[in-house]
């Protein structure tokens, strides 16, 4: 009764191989995972994870499929090619990419003079298990200079002239800079100054941002003064992806941390900066193996 | 140079025996632990807890202190005499209060028909380890009445009929019943109603809501709706006296619990009732056992 | 390209039709994702959840589906039979399995004195969001009788006389008892008497413990004095299956709860309850959605 | 009544000015907290935190009490010794200390080749709000020398030679180096070398390690292979103190994160590393605002 071909050799997976993570979100219908799982067999493909997301109020279906590179009999571009069939054939709506993990995303980071995020996204990538490239470093302060010049990357100081020419002309510098290196993402780690709508159009879906509160409470400035005012006895941090509608993008993820009477504004930043650095490191981390998806305003996280 | 007399004999403490709970606020200024301290000494009084909280920003001193009751050589109404005068010599504005572990706490509980905050402290206060005798269980519906009986606890139904009055004449139905158990405290156990103001006012500060998110997100109706919506990866809730801002009265606890994109509103509403419950409990236990005081809208919570 | 027959029509899903729930472990190799798919795809069925896990040190594949049972075009027989014969197909140690969601699992809950689990359990049943129906209570104890009476619960009270042969007795009757009932799960509900290795071997698969510990820390008799001595700074529980080598059952689910210095055992008894009885509500949730797999003494969690 | 003289002048606190820390702990008795706080009125000591623990079940007393170093009106040396007369008069068994937060502990850390701790550490340290000098950095190995660098801390690489001897040899360097410093504290900041116990002994109660796991679960070598392999579904970490019995000296503090039967040993020991380096940070953060104190193998931490 069961006469597809397959390939029943296990191939020898390390760990390290490299993989190739296909992702795929359109409408949803029957048969979605069984024409995606016989694209996957008919090629060879091992497949080493497998998430589906079939959202029963939006009506979308999501994927996220990685398999062993080396099991599977083409070339890259021709996978990318066949890929994208299958999405044109699923519906004019539907998003589909293929992504080689031998191949590091490249990463720009905009800092001001708050260093914490910077400082442990660079232990991590130092470290050596953070699938990120960092092409530059951009700040409108000089502060982080050394960092950069002790990790060996570029720094751009971009100092912002009072006024709003001033900014203005400040972010055109910036937008260049940026551009330039063709991010895959662009990492706002504590920068503390609002996009301009043309940028977060520009950077539409790889921009992504730390804010430090447990949003939606305590939007905008000095969240931890609103905090320690309202008396909340838990502060928080949302990494979200970066859209004119300030803190109001979609949210890749939180987490909180207890704080108590006894802390100050003071206080509370300082135990903030730890939650601060996780949830931007998990949700930067998350975003650079293809895992995030967004519809309707809400992201869908595949595994961890 | 150390002359004070001091009972050195430790009386046996079997950790059930009753205790005198001392608590005052006041403005600060060096010497009041002195004071206080010294006051209790010279009674003979076994400090079982001592807590203070001098904050740096109100200029506010706050304390706690629970004493083993059989240590101490005077009644209770000559200590609760003598506090109060510590409490007038220490400024106008201070407040002081003794209360005896001996004597139960007397609640009054409101609901509606989501009973999972009901059957929850009911099986606390069975179990016997939860401070409170609960006078009388009220609701806008006749759901509850089988865990009332259960129970043993007088249950009554006040229907809302429809439009203002309605409301207005069930509100005064229920205040009449409520004020006659001239309770210690007034548990919104999930009550789903907006208390008028005059009743947040006769009852301010003895009355204690949990609201099913994490405050200030989500404030008013359907927090979970607006939650889902807004796609946060965690939900919370949050226990807090009721004053006539609605879900703005002082914070007493909150915790949060992990949900993911693929929980619907309705799987939310069902995570959250765990946390739901497990706040309300733990900031009513704080209550009860006099470790809550409430200044400048901020609660400050000794020990747990 | 892409021929396969769909049904492209999406049912109306209310969220409250039943299920066919398919699961199945067996030896990992390429393609068996497409097999399970195209086997859903050909009877049209409409897939609410699909998960699978591919075990890169065990080699062991795993899945879980739940498709719409309205959208299947065959009986649930027809369907138990085929999805049987699709795990022969995959080899000797496949294990398969179908369940429906319109039939509640059939559970025997055994308590001794302590009661805030039973009463915990009780409470989410009676709120009709779990899905078990309790076939009765059986207790070493006279003590939850009245909650099983509120319930309508059968109760059984098999005392435990002194010496290895009561013991033995006691145990006979209870299996009696249980067996009589066929139950799909066995709830030790904090039971407190070790199960003789015959019991173990005969409910192996469906019988599971919560333990008052965060294992393989503190087993056997009073964690919570065991934790008191070593001075931890968390307590926690351990949701996990019973097999005859006490406490160290596959675990399903733990969590823990922070505690301090100022908690004497007693206080750590009280505040463990709380992550008790979430930490069983969780374990026996999942294993009641057939979420639960088990494989070289690890489990597999599908899903939340 | 109330006579005592006060110096009812709230002094201007910025939050920045020096503060002393008075610790002592010694048998309890009733009034104690009354002699120390009338020793501090006596002295016009502003009193910023005021914490006590009466221990119930080891009949002992803890207390720290942090007040406005300007407030007080002797010199430090002639408070150091005025505190030590009452820890004497308190009993032959009291320990009494003064510290001074303008002094800065000097520590010293010992690593391997494992950075993250270090560099989380230093990365701290170097924004200036913890509250420690690093004298020097050892090391097994030469790997972790740049950091060493960047931060313009002395690095000594100290090459342990195989065998016992070898060891020994390597020990009795690094002994003479750590001791050349008089370090306040030693952190083993991952550092995977077995302390020979007279090493243990010599640095008793101001070495302190980070183990990587929940202690007292898999104690010894590769706790998360031990992890893995049993299932858990959290991994923790635990920082204690280092004493001649490996794994088993007081717990500082703990905490855990979530994994799941998708993470492989190598993933919990990627996620292992966040919870590792913020367990060590605060653990080592409260020993050095001197709000560690240990008695019967247990600590007692005040306040956060």
């Amino acid at each position: 009764m069961w006469h597809m071909i397959v390939n029943d050799q296990k191939p020898a997976v390390s760990g390290n191989e490299h993989r190739y993570v296909l992702t795929l979100d359109c409408p949803d219908r029957v048969g979605i995972v069984a024409e995606i799982s016989k694209f996957l067999a008919d090629m060879g493909g091992w497949i080493l994870e497998a998430a589906y997301h079939a959202d029963p109020i939006s009506g979308w279906f999501h994927t996220r499929q990685a398999v062993l590179a080396s099991s599977v009999d083409m070339s890259f571009e021709e996978l990318q090619e066949r890929w994208r069939d299958m999405a044109t054939h699923l519906g004019p709506d539907a998003n589909a990419q293929v992504t080689d993990t031998a191949r590091l995303k490249r990463g720009v980071i905009l800092v001001s003079k708050q260093g914490h995020c910077l400082h442990d996204l660079m232990g991590r990538i130092h470290h050596g298990d953070y699938p990120m490239d960092v092409a530059c470093i951009v700040s409108n302060h000089p502060d982080m200079q050394p960092v950069a010049d002790y990790y060996g990357i570029p720094y751009h100081y971009v100092p912002f002239a009072p006024g709003e020419q001033g900014k203005r002309e400040a972010f055109d510098k910036i937008a260049t800079i940026v551009d330039a290196e063709e991010p895959d993402v662009i990492v706002l780690a504590r920068f503390m100054q609002i996009l301009p709508p043309d940028l977060c159009e520009r950077w539409d879906g790889r921009c992504i941002n730390i804010h430090h509160s447990f949003l939606p409470s305590f939007m905008g400035a000095r969240p931890y003064a609103q905090a320690y005012k309202r008396g909340v006895k838990l502060v928080g941090a949302t990494c979200h992806f970066v859209t004119s509608d300030l803190d109001n993008g979609p949210i890749i993820e939180q987490d909180v941390q207890r704080v108590s009477h006894a802390d100050t504004e003071k206080d509370m930043v300082r135990k903030g900066r730890d939650i601060e650095q996780l949830v931007l490191a998990r949700g930067l981390r998350w975003f650079l193996e293809d895992r995030v998806q967004v519809h309707n305003h809400r992201t869908v996280i595949f595994g961890s």
